[in-house]
């Protein structure tokens, strides 16, 4: 979803791959703002490093994912971009996309739409965060990403980054939908998982 | 920081005050996308029904905070606003509002900037409720958080604000805060809650 692959073809021809090693710094804080980021492959880690002396971690940027673009609207990075694995990214240069997006306002309205669109599915996580009993998360999750049979909900890659992605760990995530199977609240498919009834959580 | 008020004088004239009830419907999942919001008082939930019957809570909109920011990038809302209480939003009309982003890059910049940092501290927090130990998720909120100084977070409104924000509930919170205190991590003061050594997390 938040991939560039819409942008015309003299901006994607201008991008470039970057192969980093873990460990390896993609930009440092305070580095002038000069691109942004559609991650391919691996994960980087983005990290503050703040006067008192605690490296905070703001985020882990993972493949699909666009990485600081707010950068497009500041002079310089405001934390360090780290690979935490092997990674490879690919670089937009920003000065080039500003200049699309001024002369182009179609343009600039995707790119508006692909912002609001990540501001929309990174509440919803966050929401999801604030249920606490797992049982009524993972329930919740599966309706909230059910396709368009409105009760199944795809398993793309494994369900260790379903337990990552709605902050369980896999532990949790494989005994609550064990016991959900069980009572027959949710039935697991080679595709995906779909909610059999209505449950009540 | 999501407020509008950048907005030419032409279009925050045209904007309008709307009061809610609590349980009042501000939209509804599937009417016609006509604005976008900003919250002034109160407090709205997101919600969207699933052909599964789960209807399940997208996000709860505070003051201070866009609401429908998708919606101007789609004919349709794609879920019920609902006051959770009484509560009064700022209504954008969303054609005008495109109009002025398609007539002004500058302008369309500047949103384009307020949905970038956004994104960055929605994803600050959700990063933040990966952190499992509620000591090092205050630790790692206030040096995220801290001020000029680097050190010191400032606390506006209550601690149950900060408790609803970092994921934890109030009493967890104030118990982690006593603990940190009394070691000599973290310091409180009128003004907010101060880091006064690393502390080994």
């Amino acid at each position: 979803m938040a991939s560039l692959d819409w942008l015309p073809a003299a901006i994607r021809e201008r991008s470039r791959v970057r192969e980093l090693d873990a460990g390896e710094a993609l930009f440092r804080q305070t580095d002038r703002a000069v691109a942004i980021f559609e991650v391919e492959r691996g994960r980087l880690r983005l990290i503050r490093n703040t006067v008192a002396g605690h490296p905070v971690v703001l985020h882990t940027a993972r493949p699909g994912e666009l990485l600081a673009e707010a950068a497009l609207f500041a002079s310089a990075y405001r934390c360090d971009a780290i690979a935490a694995t092997a990674a490879c990214v690919r670089a937009y240069p920003k000065r080039e996309l500003l200049a699309v997006f001024r002369g182009d306002p179609a343009l600039a309205e995707r790119f508006m739409a692909v912002l609001a669109h990540q501001i929309h599915s990174l509440r919803a996580r966050l929401e999801e965060r604030n249920i606490r009993s797992a049982r009524e998360r993972v329930l919740h999750h599966i309706a909230l990403h059910a396709g368009a049979d409105g009760r199944t909900m795809p398993v793309e890659g494994t369900l260790t980054d379903v337990a990552a992605e709605i902050g369980l760990t896999p532990e949790a995530l494989y005994r609550t939908l064990a016991e959900l199977q069980k009572e027959g609240i949710v039935r697991r498919t080679p595709s995906g998982i779909t909610l059999k009834k209505r449950a009540t959580t």
